[in-house]
């Protein structure tokens, strides 16, 4: 790892196009250079931050958070975020409003709106239905911006959705870019994106698919693998497929975690549901059929039980390079013998990366702030260099 | 609507004697010329925000929030209101505190205010109760600031009662002042406060009490309109009545939709429960009578069903003043085919007025913010023109 | 009471040693003289805010909150305290989170604290759990800052355990130095911590341990007095009575509120479950045994029910040096005939005493504020110093 850098990084000429003003939704949606801005700004305000000069740029301002799932780091990283800008958090608890009383989506986004600058949502649970609503709110936020009923258009980050998890996968290539020297570094490299076992079913595929979409793009061999019938979304393996050649990279769907681990340098085991009973999931849940819910849980498992050799234990470790693959994970994971008696990964294993797990997962703050501060701003270099020089320290 | 102001239009000279310190509860409570000081103000810190100056006064501070039902655009108003002045939210959530544990109002009241500088209440489920609880607050926090406890007394603002919805009313006179010019332009002018078919029942009688309440005051015609035992608290009817005598305008109540639409310059179509029936659920509330609420649920929805055609539709629309009334509701609105298959206005109507209806909302914030502003400032005209001279940017 | 002193008081010559980085989970384990520093820095803050100056000295960061049991008074004491230095709350409200995903409190500990500043625990359930539960979080904060997981430590605050209550009882002793003219004054008085009769049952032990655990060290002559087989736990007693000798003051438990009550300068009644109860109550709520706890709870409150004789009653006042004790109490009481039929304290009791108790509570934030601000500034005088000098205006 290199040392830290103590000068503001963020390009003068980083273009912003594709930044300022837009919804952070996809990162295949994304120009590569404004992908490689965000890292960057991300570094420049870790950077500050661990100097005690405040990166404030909000003297007021709200940051809304609508969680239509569970969340704690990225609900907490979200937080961080918008209070190292200087924002304040609003969380939108749909149980607590009026939105049950029939209130329409366009509606519901220009209400919340009136004075917010940012609106960060995670809805991961309906397949088809996440992404949808992210734009959904997008659109009715630019009719409302345009018929004057907003004096700004707030721009909504992506906290995960049924597609792609992109605070999550830029948290990712930044710490892949800080452990590995650069993005320059990254070409080449093989990276295994595997299926994992884990004891209970549902979990969302935009952490896979997040990886494959965003990795392909680095020039990088990656390598998604699971069991027959746990295939993503497949668009997304299409997209990946395509990003690879253009990229100098590879991209390649094994059956095997044995296949892919082999001799790579990366490692991310995860477990998911498969594409196809996501979408029968998803029905379901939309008819509210308990009984056809519990019927597929049971069948799932039953399922993910004939796979419960897709652990990332020391064995499988030893055939990536030199036996020293980099091991990550979006946490939490399902730990054999920790959190569960069967699971994703060996205690061992987990054990000798969490450290630098937990660093993966701290970069997180730093990218959803970068996604905000280069939304409201145009120019990011300008806004971090004017933060440096001014010098106002966090703590006093 | 007229262009912009961008100068400072709170007066110098303005009285802010019945605001400063002083709750706000009821618009009948508070001399015209306060809330002229209240719109004015409103509309000097839009002016400022809108031109990126932060009219943040508070260094630090907090504003309470006690939400007994739920809210959205209020929730957010507020929210945003403190925001905008510097002042942190905190929520009073009853169900996770010790108030269960027997605690008094009083104690509560002391316990939550010892930093605090303003304290935002919604309680209009029980008839009889949401005003008094507010004022049990009230008294309860002179009390402890008459006796050293608290180091200064917050003020309360009602964020709707059973009685009044101040926060609602005066957005909405402030779009009407900017839709019509000025307040000296509504003199004269026709408005109908009518009630509307809903599907649904038990809603608050706090916004037809407040429009009637406020805009009887302003010299205007205003015609309440219900069904046959429709009828309003009677106290506040009667009220309105006398304001209307004292402002130069008229009061009328009729049992016909389309005599109020007649001729109107601005209607308001909006469903209620009648006070009979809210008296009615008061007690069985009290008493956690579910038999007796379901009862009354449907004895009440099969009385609606009886009056599905006082719905704001087309035709009645082109009983106004050219047929160009201008339409408003306090949202959400049931939209006959959006958000129920009857309710109470065609979608026609308010998809023609969605953006007025929108800016209507848009007002609630700076209301908020002005009614926190003028109870913890004496001087507003004074600390306005110093934030705009300072002219901190909001965002950098 | 004294005259409200205006000038910092806070020695230049302080040692913070003990807390400035030190987490402050037990009274006991600080030195006195960090706990006069804690006392002297919250008189500072409370004499700047009182003036109108801001004590803000954070630019931005977060007080993370973990309320594990139901909270007001502290909840709103913590927000008010991490507002009044420049820290937003964030709350981490495990229901909401993936907690339950089966991650470990070492995880979610480092999770949580990437841009953290303070961290507050209340987990007063469980006996034997609370407290070890804080250390738990503590050690994994250690680790993670060791690793560079973190890029600080942020501080714990023990904001009500099973053991301690320390934000409770240094409030009570601000109350104290403050009605009693200084700490000096305090030796040889009488303080009577006694249990008192409830209609409720599983009132943690935390408030009167905490009180003998922190006013046997001033030279105090406290006596514990509770009806037989109400004891707290042993090692506390203990230490209480070892801590007596040291100051030179006493300690003595007795089984008779008549005897402790004679001649006492404070009364402190109070109810709470007998510690061999909360024993088994922890037993059966870790084994989620319903039926369990409903004979644990009748059983208790039967016992209870045999000493509604020990109330504060005006009788038992008389007993008191002068029949004019102070009366304390932690709030919310059970006050008979206000709040229960018959519980701990007589009506005219506690009236009298309604405001001398609200101000004790007002203590709390400056406590909190206190130790949050020696957690994390090496130099408290230096930086209340610069905090005056610059004059900083709370309300503009």
């Amino acid at each position: 790892m290199n040392t830290p850098n103590t000068e503001i990084t963020t390009k003068a000429a980083s273009s912003t196009d594709g930044l300022f003003g837009k919804d952070f939704l996809l990162t295949w949606e994304k120009k590569r250079e404004d992908l490689e801005t965000i890292l960057s700004v991300a570094e420049d305000l870790k950077m500050l931050r661990d100097q005690n000069i405040s990166p404030r740029c909000f003297d007021s301002g709200l940051a809304i958070s609508n969680f239509r799932d569970n969340s704690t780091r990225t609900r907490f990283s979200f937080a961080s975020a918008a209070n190292l800008l200087g924002l304040a958090v609003q969380d939108l608890d749909e149980g607590k409003s009026q939105i049950a009383h029939g209130e329409t989506v366009r509606e519901t986004s220009a209400m919340i709106s009136f004075l917010s600058d940012i609106i960060g949502i995670r809805d991961d649970m309906f397949l088809g239905a996440g992404n949808a609503y992210m734009r959904e709110v997008g659109a009715a936020l630019d009719e409302a911006f345009a018929d004057g009923v907003l004096p700004q258009r707030p721009g909504i980050i992506n906290l995960q959705c049924d597609i792609d998890h992109p605070t999550q996968s830029m948290a990712d290539l930044l710490h892949l870019k800080t452990v590995f020297g650069s993005l320059e570094n990254l070409k080449g490299k093989k990276i295994a994106m595997t299926w994992a076992y884990s004891p209970s079913y549902g979990k969302p595929l935009s952490v896979p698919q997040g990886i494959i979409g965003l990795m392909t793009r680095l020039g990088m061999q990656v390598n998604l693998a699971f069991p027959e019938g746990y295939g993503l979304i497949p668009e997304v393996v299409e997209l990946a497929g395509r990003q690879a050649g253009e990229s100098g990279g590879s991209f390649n769907v094994v059956n095997s975690m044995e296949e892919a681990f082999s001799g790579a340098d990366i490692v991310y085991p995860k477990s998911w549901a498969p594409f196809h009973v996501m979408q029968r999931r998803t029905e379901l849940l939309r008819r509210n059929d308990h009984d056809g819910l519990k019927g597929l849980e049971k069948e799932c498992l039953a399922n993910n039980a004939k796979h419960k050799d897709w652990e990332c234990t020391e064995e499988k470790m030893k055939l990536t390079r030199e036996g020293k693959a980099l091991y990550m994970h979006c946490l939490p994971a399902d730990i054999s013998g920790v959190s569960c008696v069967a699971g994703e990964v060996a205690a061992t294993v987990f054990e000798r990366y969490r450290v630098p797990l937990y660093k993966q997962a701290g970069f997180k703050p730093y990218i959803i702030a970068a996604m905000m501060l280069t939304n409201r701003f145009p120019d990011p270099a300008g806004i971090l260099g004017d933060l440096e020089e001014k010098g106002r320290q966090r703590v006093k």
